[in-house]
């Protein structure tokens, strides 16, 4: 089939950490943690070294496994959970209590699984004109804050970097959140993850375009990032459902003497461990099935591409998830931004 | 792996009759004929067999298949064509120029794929109240139309089919037309296919309820239904990929040793026939690659249906497709229903 | 100028019994009781005698007046005073917790003062498809609810009155509540006033057209309306202004000789009475000075009305006021409706 | 009542010229020229002093005066005439066909009578990132065009001039289009005129505030303004209305003879000249008959504004008048701006 410089050729490109993350693999410069709340999972890594294996920036980052956030109550807790982790990161970067937030929201509005940005900032409470254009007197209790939608290239001819960094020039805030929608690798992650980084943002870069980096080296003013990831590419779902196969089998296999009367839940199969052998496999897919999952990408990826197939994949009830994330992203960013939100 | 039997228990639904219809099958009670406009090519099928091998309703169904609908001259002759065939089906119904129009729009206006009703339905023209309620003296170029977009039963906790039977026992329309989106049973169709069809419809079908049909058997006038596959489920594309890949697999080996200079085009390699042997098959694929492409499906379908991803398909620009498919729906059915409507 | 006559052809409608309506003027078969939540005034007025000098239907009319709604403590217990009228009414009419309902949005979603309707009900949580479709077990705290937005005339070409006449007779709800904006009949009541009465409803006669009525008559279960009015007629903002011209003047003769220093505000002047006599009227507005309030609404309707220039006057921030105005009706409506809402 | 001096103290401010200019008062430095199109009227002044009566800065001003443009022909003819005035202010500019263009649309999307700008942006091509990012062969018969909707203060806690500067200061167009709806000073215009004048804008100097100025002096670029009236403010609702009761009191007193079989026309109406005696106006409004216009509107301000009462008036069916202009608009802008967008 195709040789290993093939197969390097194509190197697919995420913005999620976990993505590439192994906890297992140690590596000089990469120190992780892990810490649980219930049902939520917080990983937080920092990579202090520019020359990195996961080919990742120097940085911190967070991420939050959680799981439907359309459960009021998971809702209720993981908001907690992101409030914690946006004060700790505000306290790393030692944002004080006084200084300024531009809070900018990427994405196209009219595309659901790509609007949690601007639905996310719609809600965000600016304050800025308050302290800035009216002059009048304001709580300090509530930050001042200004918020920012700049649209898709696509409808405005402009690089959403562009626009960026022209209201940062007129405005100079002393720190910026960036929301993002992201295209993940994996299907478990979809509408289950939250990342928060300071290692910076290139607006657009999910389309493969080499954009602008918004970054603390390119501003000299502490970049927050926050990414959810929304959808996935055609790809993606085809070698993992490939995956998922094999684990079926296995599944299978060694499930078929149990007690039938036990239900299967999800969790079961999706935890389950593909012990097929490498005979098994052939059997049962030839050569396919003896590819490494990596290689299995990229050859859906060179199939799928030069038919205009690449799709965009995302669960049916995607509106409501990303109405429900907004939601949760907004209250978190709001108590984390403006002391008195709350009251 | 599976036998026979279990995979007849799950047959895959559709709402386009091309899903099923191959027109190299002659059968008793199904008539068919295709005309082709330029790049527009129009299948005509009439079942008038209650029972036949399609398990289709008695009826006609045409099947219109387009190229891009976003480019300008392709909209403007889908158009065209959308109009002369809603006029034969008028004409085949024998509808008069003075019969009372309903049109509905199902489908949910907040999830993009979902919206084509609804936003066709925005654009029609209704008269109605001209004629009914205000009393007034109307042009009589202008048909008596009214239109209706009953939302999601998600959102009112009503049946589409309810709230369509409440309106037309109210206002007592001489004939419905219903624009709704459906998924398709192939990659290939997606916002390629209008089909128009007299066979009536059942709303909300496409998320497998057995709810109430609007058929001429049911409400005693006419329904003419309007159908675009605007989204495939995963497990449609997971084995329409493993098709490409066959293809793929054969095409390349076919193509080896010709001039790599010339350029491989979409359709080459859409129309390209697989020639794989059943042992090049089994050696690339194992067992899967000598399954039928209906047991592949099956198998996905059971593959991912568990573990809840059976996720959405759709092309990366749908909202902007969703938008110009509307427009030239809108455009050919306000022109059919009112012969002032252009000027 | 105008003739007695003249003046009664013209006789202005509103919704509003308040404004209809004056406490002091005792008669048979009106009893009224007026309480007081802190700055919530609740008026209840019950017309027992189907003819009475008010021209008001039979029922219970409660008219809850308030102040800002966009304030957050001011909404919250305006919400608690809504529940509690609600919960009221609903025992009156003898509704029981198993009873289902149907709430339905009047009103026209572009038009943002009457989007009232509309925005309620998409927060409204319908359940009745859990019961009747899905036949699953649902917990018994949550009521069966469906929920309907009927679109304006307008756009559907159907009266608002047929489309809620066919779906009751399709989904036969046990009782109906209607949200609807409404107009005024004095500037100080828009967005400060709810009314809730048992006493029915027409929709769309804000028109002035003599549509359907829904009410307990016309269907036999109980109807219960909401409405608030958000815009008044161009010719109420002017005849009011006139008014407040001559309090203008009151006021200022009143007040000439007292501390300038003393800040006047806005409820002062408004709760002012005009103490002028006639001959200062006539010296600053000619006949005009002399006119009843009613007459000057009148003359004024009379000026603007053949010119078209009768228009719609709303507050200048009316899109945060609906949005507010329907978060609260919608928490109070899905509260009062399920038991368990809340938790 | 109130001296000279203390009506002098508010001046009302418009940004329509046609205000405060009257055709009929020669002024150095003042060139004005009236056409007419059929129903269309369009009078070019240009100020070629700093110090002006008019206090309106150096420029040329383009009025086109217009009926109902939801009307189909109406609207195709005023798209023609807007299209033409473009063209003219281009070549008045010196604009060349390979100049860049930002189009930038003021305003609030979510108030109906505010969203022309942000409505009319939304319907520009934008070709810019086809010109600089992707670095393709662009058809030279399209312009290199950005867009941009900035969005209100009270949202994004930003002024909009500090975005545009930021914008502009990053992409550096040679010239700018800014599209933003107008308060007027008169009902007669509202929704009737579009003011076009290369003279700058105040971005939000609508609701009083000093805001910084985007013209030709700050950017050192062309800045091409469109603007249309689309509401008036409580106070001049009120004072036109008393203008028109008086030609409604002296019109009838003329008309009180003639045959009254003959209709009487709005235009008839609107176009009568009041002929009350100083006597007459005395009897019928007091001393309020006897000021001047712009007395009674500086009057009427002082009333309504300490109360809170001064809201915006907008014709009842806002919404698609908005749309319609906004369409036409936008295929005015792009058809100058883009030679082959028509084809």
């Amino acid at each position: 089939m195709k040789s290993e410089k093939d197969l390097k050729q194509y190197s697919i490109r995420t913005d999620l950490l976990v993505d590439v993350f192994d906890i297992n693999q140690q590596e000089e410069g990469i120190v992780s943690k892990v810490e649980e709340y219930d049902d939520i999972k917080v990983l937080e890594v920092s990579i202090t070294k520019e020359e990195n294996k996961l080919h990742k920036k120097k940085g911190r980052y967070v991420t939050i496994s959680y799981q439907d956030v359309t459960d009021k109550v998971n809702a209720k807790n993981l908001e907690k959970v992101v409030i914690a982790e946006l004060k700790k990161i505000f306290a790393y970067l030692e944002i004080q209590e006084k200084q300024k937030c531009l809070v900018v929201g990427l994405g196209n509005r009219k595309a659901t699984p790509d609007a949690l940005g601007p639905k996310t900032v719609e809600q965000i409470l600016a304050t800025r004109y308050l302290y800035e254009i009216e002059q009048i007197q304001v709580d300090p209790n509530y930050r001042n804050v200004a918020t920012f939608i700049p649209g898709v290239t696509g409808d405005t001819g402009i690089e959403s970097s562009d626009i960026i960094l022209g209201i940062i020039d007129q405005i100079k805030p002393d720190f910026v959140i960036v929301i993002d929608a992201l295209a993940s690798s994996s299907m478990d992650r979809i509408n289950k993850t939250i990342q928060i980084t300071d290692s910076g943002i290139h607006p657009g870069s999910g389309v493969y375009n080499n954009r602008k980096e918004l970054s603390y080296e390119t501003l000299h003013i502490p970049v927050i990032s926050i990414g959810v990831p929304t959808v996935i590419e055609a790809f993606v779902l085809v070698s993992d459902t490939i995956q998922y196969l094999l684990k079926h089998f296995s599944y299978n296999k060694e499930t078929y003497h149990k007690n039938k009367l036990i239900p299967v839940t999800m969790r079961d199969y999706l935890e389950h461990t593909n012990e097929l052998s490498k005979e098994e496999k052939t059997r049962l897919l030839g050569e396919l099935g003896n590819l490494e999952e990596e290689e299995i990408k990229e050859l859906i990826f060179e199939v799928l591409t030069p038919i205009g197939y690449n799709m965009m994949v995302t669960p049916k009830e995607i509106d409501f998830v990303i109405e429900k994330t907004s939601e949760v992203l907004a209250l978190a960013i709001n108590k984390s931004l403006h002391k008195n939100f709350d009251i």
